[in-house]
């Protein structure tokens, strides 16, 4: 069987990833590390998973990851994660990486957003955007899968019909979206402190974070044009979920049972896309599955789509996909592990 | 002392006027009603207020209204406040109503909207749409008031000095709006259950809320030119805020810091609008207050600005405008009882 | 392979038994029923579920019932369940129910309790107490198993061995309990509504809940001795999870570590109890699990043991555990499809 | 006017002081400091109080306090207060503190449960302890008050009136409490993550609790014997409140009325205490006032009492019993600035 590990097992995304690896039963999942926390347990540091994961969590040493996995994810904090994965491709490893790091393929793009040099340029021309509903075949093939982020996965699938199919002006296009507090992850700070953030929501990076340019990336891709578009993320008082609400101006009027139709078709194949013939999407409709939700109404005076779609950040938006995109390069069966409906509750 | 009273005191935006006006100092809280609990104490349906509102419910006769009222709130149910307002009108008493019905202008727009006829069009002429910020010297003259809506005041003050001073394209406006769970009230619903609402959020009526309405007709008259507008609403997990978000392109690119003057001269008079210089409001700034903050950000990319309002729902959005639209209409001191600065925690 | 079914469907239990089962790999989930949503499917009432089980609800037709299933789980209303079951019974159906109908050895106990006379007295002798760690061999060799409630088996599974071992005084014992909002079904109350609900807590039931009986019948077989004690429900704004706080005098003084040991050896062949050596459990160490966390602490200057348990109240309190005694009653493994984790987030 | 001055303004205690104190009417608020925050403007760190309060944070220099108020809030971190306290006292400063060490008789006590001496004992017999439903006439007379904390407050204001009047054993008394995360202050920690808090509850310090020894302190006075009792604290997901669910044993079986008759008795005179004839406090019903909400059952099966109380851990649990203790110090109104009903929602 397939050896796995995780790479920054402690973190939100590494412990999900843990959560859906430890009931795969395609994979045996054999190798955790954590510099915070090395020579512990996973379960002392997530009781949930006592006589689930007891793994001992391991320094991250790119000689013995080799040693013991033969796909690894790493979900390390940016910067750790910039110098151990040249090492691991090297060193022949699978890779599926959550960071930032290796989701452009122009460098350019990278280095403006996030405001500094790429370190290993050389391994954007290998790695793959890992989207499979856009990208499933180049998945399949290659050994460095840039795994999307939550904004992004949830946006990009919820625009993406419409840009194809060219019913849309590809100016004025906003994406207004909402998160919940882990897609902060586990680190301190006063804006995740409970007695701030409950019962508050705010806007934060207005017109500046960096998902903005990969959700552009792909849907100029998909456009076959260059998109620009806002993007505002937000701050709401739950755990879980990723919920985007777009606005784009009709070309020409379009009811809403053709665009649903137009979904429909551009995802027919796809087992992990719901979309609503009536009705929209709520948040925990996903919460804790690799779901993604689309629906959309439209405004007749103003010939205008509206269109709501959600997923839960930490499954489709990051260990859940990862999952898919281990299951697709592995050539497992492209849902096992994550089939499951999460929980509504 | 001017003796005022609640009617439908129980509701949320009722119970909030009652705790405004019993440590309001300036007027006699002399008179509640409740259809659903005449005959208990105000404290035994809100034992939050023991000791400091006991007063009777009693039921809302429009006769004894005008024997013990020289002004009362109507904080109805939508069908209860039209039949007893104009009989309170008629009785000679000053109204300040809660509902939509009397927020209107032209009748027309109205039941277009509410999807029925108006029950006393004759009062539209008479009745004053209840903002200070735009309409303060009309309401000191009038007898009645249409008290704004929550998402109304946040989306209408969030956007007036843009389209005042022309800056923006009229086209292209786009309001994302966000609101707490008690906007809907106290009545019971599966939507409002905790463990549906809780760790959930959703939109719905979209393109379709009645607010639309009344932003549009009260932006127009600031545009002096028919503003026509995408409206979205959206629940989130908090009991009390309203947080819009708004996007609107620039006729031409403007530095932030010249946008955030407009605003500030605009407002400049304003006890209850707070503008950002640095930062963006968030929705617990405001939670218990009268105040609005506006913050905004300009997107140089794309020549489009994206302006954040927050207000309390409740509050601002209710009970402490009706309170502010009293103090002004009876020529008290217009903060009086509405200036404290809410409970951040 | 064995066909089963879920009466009353739509519920809190209902859903969670079909999110569970419809993952269960060992058995055909090929029925629900639901007398309100009759006609709709499983998926249009929790749209979570689309894609992972989109069956039509039908009426409970006892007869129907009997053709398609071999075991069905009630999770129905009080009242509904009643009249059924005995014809289910009748018609030969394996069955575990979710009321608290064949809960009691004793129909004397059941009647005080619920203040109602029992309908089905001759079931009692039939029926089984579904808590697999006090019953496992009863429950494989039974047609009716009585499922226990939620606070019922985290208390008991928390007392247990110290009454077993006759440690703690009889007298004195006292449960504190605290329970997420699931717990009271997915009904409309005012208590229930979300902003009644959120940033608030407390006690209901005190003296008088039903539960008492359980516990009392099941820890008086345990320490072979009659047992009353105070249980004090709570409700705490959290959708899952029963978090009970036992406090029991002890006989002679004993460390910690001695008790600890006690639990561990009353407990070594569970596969669903977690003793913690160290620190407490926490509510969502359990969150989506069938496990039971118990922790606990003496206190020397009183010569006091306090206990804390913690489980979910929808899985090892309810569809869990059902889940559990159907795999113990048709001979499958025990933890086949609720081995899992949990969420923790 | 009296000038006040809250030192460590920005900390939760704090920044309630200020809110309060900003509306009081009776006292110039008229120095804030703060260590980490010193230079900026209490609504830089707090937008909330933007044009409520915008007095800059100052360096705790002692001569400068002495100059500049006539009384003091001390809501210092401890280690803090203790070096400061002395120097503010021999100024001639009245002070009110906020940290746990003035609140003792007996410097022992203190050490034992603080695990450290006492830095300024001979001020201890100078100090009182500043509950006023059981020190009136002394704080009137004091210039140094140990303000009591919120579990405190709320658990010997539950029980006193029974040790009182000596109907109830002095040996098992438990008080199982609940807090709210705003009890824990502003530092930042992964238990109170919103991720971490939300959905989750837990007990903490069982048997160890500091407020253990303050409230034995204060129900022994009471009740004129030495008392020792079982405290455990739990940690619950909203942001305000104590809520303390009290045991003890009837000497003699007494029916609920007796009892409640007892407690209204004793604090006949008692602005701030409301017993509950029927029914019991939920948490929300004193959030955001000083209001002590108390209510009672009586188990008759076991002869045993159940009190249930509630508090706002930051107003009648600190800032409000502090503003309290004020106004009594001062000679105003005992009410003043803390009368209103709070914020139910």
């Amino acid at each position: 069987m397939i050896r796995v590990g995780v790479l920054g097992a402690t973190g939100y995304a590494g412990s999900e990833l843990v959560r859906l690896l430890s009931q795969h039963g395609g994979v045996c999942l054999c190798m955790l590390t954590s510099k915070s926390y090395e020579g512990q347990k996973m379960s002392d540091i997530y009781p949930a998973m006592r006589g689930v994961c007891d793994l001992v969590l391991e320094a991250p040493e790119p000689e013995t990851v080799a040693e013991k996995c033969d796909l690894v994810f790493t979900a390390l904090p940016h910067g750790a994660s910039k110098e151990i994965i040249p090492r691991l491709y090297a060193l022949g490893l699978k890779i599926i990486d959550l960071s930032g790091d290796y989701r452009y393929n122009d460098q350019a793009v990278y280095e403006q957003w996030y405001q500094q040099p790429h370190s290993s340029p050389e391994l954007l021309a290998e790695s793959v955007y890992g989207l499979p509903e856009l990208h499933r075949e180049e998945i399949k093939k290659t050994r460095l899968i840039g795994n999307p982020g939550c904004y992004t996965t949830c946006s990009i699938l919820g625009l993406a019909p419409l840009l194809s199919a060219k019913v849309i002006e590809e100016k004025n296009i906003i994406i207004d979206a909402k998160s919940g507090v882990s897609g902060a992850g586990r680190g301190l700070g006063l804006d995740y402190h409970f007695c701030e953030c409950t019962e508050n929501m705010k806007a934060y990076k207005v017109a500046t974070h960096r998902h903005t340019s990969e959700i552009e990336q792909e849907l100029s891709l998909v456009a076959k044009s260059p998109i620009t578009l806002s993007f505002t993320p937000h701050l709401v008082p739950m755990k879980r979920g990723i919920f985007a609400t777009m606005y784009a101006n009709l070309i020409e009027l379009k009811k809403k049972e053709e665009l649903i139709a137009l979904y429909q078709d551009f995802y027919k194949d796809e087992p992990f896309v719901r979309v609503y013939q009536e009705g929209l999407p709520e948040s925990n409709h996903v919460s804790g599955s690799n779901f993604v939700d689309i629906g959309l109404c439209v405004d007749e005076r103003l010939s205008r789509v509206i269109v709501v779609s959600a997923i839960d950040n930490l499954v489709k938006g990051a260990a859940g996909q990862a999952v898919q995109n281990m299951n697709l390069l592995l050539g497992l069966p492209e849902t096992q592990g994550i089939s499951a409906a999460g929980f509504y509750l």
